[in-house]
């Protein structure tokens, strides 16, 4: 049943995507042959969701390696660097794309002094357990976060977080998910998810698939749901979590964090550790993507906002980490104070 | 100028409406011949925002009256009746529909004992005079509202207020017409305003046909703004005020004032007299709108949410008075307590 939502797989020596911009209209698969392949694909969103990114951009670093095996061994190293870096800005707001990266570089530090076709078959195999421990870690994420679940829970969530924007199961879905399993009664809220409409098109048709009880809003409404007490819980997952709880994730979260704090609703985020970014004090350091106004002024090809009027459109927002009762991760939940607790899961 | 902008004109015996649902792609008239029209152009919203139905359904009114002299005065007066009350019930929020409607009821009251072409005749007198008052209201509601507004301010507004949701001028935006005739160097941010895009579609066109400098953003961008100090003011209108100041108005407004009161950003209501429910104790009696789900499934025809899924569509939501830091009536502005500010402008 997973298998429909796996956002992408790797065979016959091509990277297949989902493309995620036509459903769930249409269910079209994207191929990347090249790693130039990948890089658009990130960057136009056939694939989105912090750990499919990341997961993706591993693969197109091997297929970097693949391409460049032919050359001279410090050509390689030197054409790899530029690949790693072109993939790496595809997008800049969620973190695991530059974790997932740094994963494969280190395999080519480790491995240099062997032949270039041993080095390429070790990017392949990172690459797979990135991916292939990407499935083990929603699961954990899961497990630990279906028991914030109360029987009956009505639960709120933004944007699409399931198998499509991971590897597969989902963090925040992927707790949804796990609560469902367990023969718990849910019923879901799904934000819509301006202006790329993840909710709408992705949250919606995954957890339809699965039978699980959704309706969606439109994301404004889901102001009034919070202060009327229709909602139990909020769960959202996150592109970059600064080492103090701060968390960037899809515009409108902190809209709801703020609404949940006003009305004490509990506002957990679900996201895995390489998620979390170390290096930096708080959110206010995260560059917050700016994407291309046709998202705003044209759905699906259709032309919404008048021509010659200015658009702003941040793909994300922050969220304090004051606004957050919680981070549920694959080795348990975080629970402030935040600097010491996110700093007990850095792996060396 | 502003003559683009009137969302209705009668003449040549019909009403004529700017059909507000092909806007801006399609400049297009819908031409009303019976009351019947009316009811189908204001429930399917052919003609939206609270002044602009008011005075759509006196003339749907007329409508009626011009159709039914040809009976006897008995069946004249039944006939009208339920026009009126089924002009009464295509939209249940907006309280303008209602006192309209009273104003030319009254009128026939007044006049029962003339000829009934004469009481035709007073009736599109009275239409006419609703017509022609609202532009005058909002022009004083524009005076007493500009003062609020600094030079170099940036305001933030939701849906339109503007002349399409009047009969001409608008109330929010009259507002900020009033400024921008003064030469005061103002901003506007219009929140795009899901589902049906009133902000994106016809504000941003309204502001821009006019060259006030507009930047359109997905509601929820709006959190991150306020928080972030780049909101001087925000402006809304309202669909019915009850007489504690509870204000029903576009879903959405609400998320907004929750945002304004955390971050102080001052947050009016501009609207006339007429949507004042002095019937209504506090907003808990407003009946909220449940619009269809495919508002939200499609987006000028196109599908976004899958089918078999749940939607939930409230066209309204209720901002409490003490998140609301005055009300920009055309007899002044209105501040706490409410109670008493809004009775005062009660009128025999």
């Amino acid at each position: 049943m997973l298998v429909i939502f796996k956002s992408l797989e790797f065979k016959e020596g091509k990277l297949f995507l989902i493309d995620q911009r036509k459903l769930p209209g249409e269910k079209e698969y994207f191929l990347c042959h090249t790693y130039q392949d990948v890089e658009y694909a990130i960057a136009r969103m056939v694939v989105r969701g912090a750990p499919a990114i990341g997961a993706t951009a591993a693969y197109g670093l091997y297929l970097a390696a693949k391409e460049f095996q032919k050359h001279a061994k410090r050509d390689f190293f030197l054409k790899m660097r530029e690949a790693s870096y072109i993939l790496l800005k595809s997008r800049p707001t969620a973190v695991n794309l530059a974790w997932a990266l740094k994963r494969m570089e280190r395999i080519m530090e480790e491995e240099q002094d062997k032949d270039l076709p041993e080095i390429v078959k070790r990017l392949k195999e990172e690459a797979d357990k990135i991916a292939r421990e990407d499935i083990e870690i929603n699961r954990s994420i899961g497990r630990y976060g279906r028991e914030l679940v109360a029987e009956g829970a009505v639960i709120l969530t933004h944007c699409n977080t399931g198998g499509l924007a991971t590897v597969g199961y989902g963090t925040a879905l992927g707790v949804i998910r796990a609560a469902y399993e367990r023969d718990k009664k849910i019923h879901v809220y799904a934000n819509e998810t301006r202006p790329w409409l993840q909710g709408a098109r992705l949250t919606a048709f995954e957890l339809r698939e699965e039978g699980i009880p959704v309706t969606v809003i439109i994301d404004s409404v889901a102001a009034t749901l919070i202060r009327d007490g229709k909602i139990d819980l909020i769960i959202v997952g996150a592109d970059r979590i600064a080492s103090n709880g701060d968390t960037a994730n899809k515009i409108g979260t902190f809209m709801l964090s703020e609404l949940a704090k006003n009305y004490h609703v509990p506002f957990y985020v679900a996201a895995p550790v390489s998620t979390i970014d170390f290096e930096l004090d708080n959110g206010s350091e995260i560059e917050i993507e700016e994407r291309a106004p046709e998202e705003v002024t044209h759905i699906q090809g259709i032309q919404i906002v008048p021509d010659g009027v200015d658009v702003y459109n941040p793909a994300f927002d922050l969220t304090p980490h004051e606004n957050i009762d919680g981070i549920i991760t694959e080795k348990g939940i975080i629970r402030a104070p935040y600097k010491e607790g996110l700093a007990s899961l850095k792996q060396i």
